[in-house]
């Protein structure tokens, strides 16, 4: 019955009215938490369905220390690397919904090919063609194969090339070179997604791949380009839902770790 | 030959008669260990055929160390942990002709949601629904969305509480809250699974991931429930077969230090 | 624009003549670096396509540091372990143009139904099936269910089964008992893949499953049977590709203890 009720709050909640206001302002929630309908979850587990709307959709996605279009971002990223095209599909949708432009999603799943492997890039590519084709999003919205590139902060990249030739340049000469090229000389200063996003992209790609020994370079990266101690916290609790509660809670301690070291942690 | 032997013999020791006999008392091996046919994994691997067989049906369902209703339940875990949809088809099936009741079958697939994220239980509901509808399995066979919730041992609950405060509640704040509720307060209090058996399914999923650094609070968890060493142990062999030697590997060192540790192992 | 060109010099690179030479000397790299078109690529991500074309094909399975049938071998495996049948199906077929025989890709999914669990090879089995009955391999052409063994090398065995029996036997007797028979007294003897190449396909699973505390044995394992460091060094960058920068660098670490330890590195 409560399950009943708070479907019905819901909709009323997510309905035409309420729904345009939020057009105007607000990046919207999803309508639906998957691309199984409610009825097709109750089914199987009333429960997950209760969950589904009064926690996933009617508590998390209506939080504030994380934006929409950053939980949209954070869960298409994760989505990619955990290589789950039918909730990706359902994602992708609300994220192009929740402002997230077309190039955008198209430099996530190019930085993801990287990050999470060529064959999760082309899953995510395999359902993200047909959603282009029906919102007609032609290659003209897309960022170019090779535009002109943002500027490299030499220092930093330095620091980055000295150490990973000095640590592995004897052992894999290959993982050192392309690392250098393409991933930090081209792939990471496209200008297609912003710094900030590009390491928000990271962090959750590799929170939902439980690769915690990564994931303080990454945070502290994002953060130099932007991303709050709230934001940084707040990724871990949406991660949770979307990647399971013992991935969150492997990343949980890196958030730690990096905010304390950052003098932002009590 | 010795392949074809072999699938002679299984095929007559789960014919007909005997299988009448185990409907009465013993629960059932699975017919087959795949949704595969023996002609189809022949066609690609003779060897891996008999190994499907020989080994993984005629030898570890056979085992007594832990039921074949445990097996079921530890099997549709791991393949809800894994993301393996054509392989949990055919184990929930097994699992229901188990004496796994839909109703915690249907609690499992929530439990993981939370356990294994939200898009791997989706998926399950997608397989699961089709196995319900053909078996005529509504929702009143189901565990209600919202019902009375076991007691809450306060004391335990407050230590939990307290400690992730502590750690994790300046840190992310959202992680806290949702660990608390849903979590703790409500998704591990239902009674659709009793609490040994929720933690055999948190224990396998986690085994199933990798997830070795929090196998051991749950498993303690379990075997504060009722989970004996002899079955703990045997989880792992399970595990194995299912989610490959390098989990059961890493696993089986932490399962070590919690029966060392609580005077099980000498 | 370069993309295009990009795309263009590849396909002269790869066009008719070059690749008759290349049939009857080098092992062929992909034609394509995916099962999906380069337009599909591009309707998406254009600079993906670029990569995939100019870096993926064009670069990596270029490099001599590693022979073109070892880079089929890797990457078939990783898919296996990363349960990725469609980037399989097409991965499978350039093995098969790569000269690993239908025998091998029989005798790999079978090891891998161990190290990277048995739903994963019946995915594998799945996707290989259709490509036998296609090519018309019939089982004549497959190793055999039960064959003669490999000589067994005992007092390498006899130290390992008495490791795992110290540590494990009281844990876990069923693991102890199924990883030396059917594991290693079996498995590994069969004669359908040479030693080091069965090497090369679990370290290649436990990198793509990020599972790095396992492969410093089986590096070693592969290292005595003919692995050269060069080789260990280009199966981490190969990796970086198929299964993700953060699983390549959480190897490249292990592969570096290893050479060092066998003197093998600065």
């Amino acid at each position: 019955m409560k399950a009943f009720i708070a479907v019905a709050a819901m909709s009323l909640m997510l309905g035409a009215p309420a729904l345009a206001e939020e057009k105007r302002g607000e990046k919207m929630a999803p309508r639906s938490p998957s691309v199984l309908s409610a009825e097709d979850i109750q089914s199987v587990a009333p429960a997950l369905a209760r969950f589904g709307s009064e926690v996933l959709i009617g508590d998390l996605w209506q939080r504030t220390e994380l934006s929409r279009r950053d939980r949209s971002i954070v869960t298409v990223a994760i989505l990619i690397a955990r290589n789950q095209p039918a909730e990706l599909k359902h994602n992708v949708e609300v994220a192009l919904d929740n402002d997230v432009t077309a190039a955008e999603i198209s430099e996530i799943v190019t930085h993801l090919a990287f990050y999470s492997g060529w064959p999760n890039a082309m899953a995510a590519v395999a359902v993200t063609k047909d959603i282009f084709v029906a919102r007609g999003i032609g290659r003209e919205q897309l960022a170019a194969a090779s535009p002109e590139l943002l500027p490299l902060n030499q220092a930093v990249e330095n620091q980055r090339s000295t150490t990973v030739e000095q640590n592995f340049g004897a052992i894999s000469p290959g993982l050192v070179k392309f690392t250098t090229q393409p991933l930090f000389l081209d792939l990471w200063q496209r200008p297609g997604l912003k710094p900030r996003d590009r390491s928000l992209v990271t962090v959750s790609a590799l929170i939902a791949a439980g690769q915690s020994a990564q994931i303080g370079y990454h945070l502290n990266r994002a953060m130099d380009n932007g991303l709050t101690a709230q934001e940084a916290g707040e990724i871990v609790a949406h991660a949770a839902f979307y990647a399971g509660w013992p991935n969150a809670f492997s990343a949980v301690a890196v958030v730690s770790e990096v905010l304390r070291a950052r003098g932002l942690a009590g």
